[in-house]
């Protein structure tokens, strides 16, 4: 049995590719470079998915700077770095992409038909990020109706089906299940930033750094403050 | 009121774009080049943007030949070009591409939903292309959710809406539309072979040319046989 992981590198993605693994998936994983200001993640997807013995990595190149429209992908807009938790849940922040998710799983999508894979993994979360709404459950209710109707395999009654272990995770809960499955969080990367090294104040750096704080352990990733 | 239009350079989509102007529409249109076969018809998408002088045209670029799965991607897969048309319409052919139609309509989603467009024209159509699966009624419908769900505007209560002009359309029935709107077919192209000139055999070919000849008209465009 063939899955597809969407592996951007980060905290989120890499815990569902080994819950991918441990769920007995022979797993292939697919990253995204649209020219995000943090492409250096890229490298992160690359060490996970060759650290945990994938069988195939793709990486889907397009440019989202062509129309821009979000913090990660116009240079023109700031970076948030001091936004407090409870409003980073409730509002949607300029780090939403529009449509992104949606891109993303239309290409593991593809991908999934073409091998013939029974599921595709995604990492989203509707508790730290419940401000985008392409991270919501409705939403991916909404996409496994797409993957239904959209597709051979769907229309032969054989729809792919979208898994999505963090949804109702908070943060914390994920490093905890991360650790269970052995992640090597020293080789993720989550910041915004774009730098080498991660900067610890975006809001991704602060989110991260917070959760492995609350559960008294220690981020292993280097960071530039 | 702006509109996003999806523009391949072929008969549907030139007329939906003549449609969407005729609605009143600003209209940007999006062109895809996905290392298609036919990577000729995107010369005609420019040509036919230029003549109809929308606002600004988009080119997305990726490669779906990474992972092929489609006679349109892989160029060990033969075109086929003596399906009969009653197979044609019922038997998903080899010139699907799986997740196409999601693919481009997210990335429209993506292009409306950063120039604040409200609506998104699509010359899908359910009759001479029932074979495809993303090109019904209840899998656009299914996006159009998606459109509601997974978007800024969405959840703000103004969906994107999804329009297909041509959904319930015989091909006779679009010629006889492009006619009346003065969509400039001399500009457009169909063929799936991937040459210079039309090849007049593939199944693209083939029922476009059938469709003017049922008109009694001729086909202004230029074919090898």
């Amino acid at each position: 049995m063939k899955a597809v992981i969407l592996l951007s590198g980060g905290l989120d993605s890499s815990t569902v590719l080994y819950q991918a693994l441990v769920d007995g998936f022979e797993c292939h994983t697919i990253s995204f470079d649209y020219q995000q200001r943090h492409r250096r993640e890229l490298q992160s997807a690359l060490a996970i998915a060759q650290k945990a013995g994938v069988v195939d990595h793709q990486v889907v190149r397009f440019d989202l700077r062509q129309w821009g429209g979000s913090a990660l992908t116009d240079d023109a807009i700031d970076l948030p770095h001091k936004r407090d938790p409870e409003e980073m849940s409730q509002s949607i922040p300029v780090t939403y992409v529009p449509a992104r998710n949606t891109i993303f799983l239309s290409f593991a999508l593809a991908y999934a038909e073409t091998i013939v894979a029974q599921r595709i993994y995604i990492g989203v979360n509707a508790l730290d990020y419940s401000g985008y709404p392409d991270c919501r459950p409705d939403y991916i209710q909404a996409m496994q109706e797409v993957f239904r109707l959209g597709t051979k395999q769907g229309r032969s009654g054989q729809p792919i089906s979208i898994v999505t272990p963090l949804i109702h995770l908070k943060k914390t809960e994920i490093i905890q299940l991360g650790n269970k499955l052995e992640v090597p969080w020293e080789l993720t990367w989550s910041c915004y930033a774009g730098g080498d090294v991660a900067c610890g104040i975006c809001d991704s750096c602060r989110l991260r750094l917070a959760a492995f704080a609350d559960l008294g352990l220690k981020d292993p990733l280097a960071y530039a403050q």
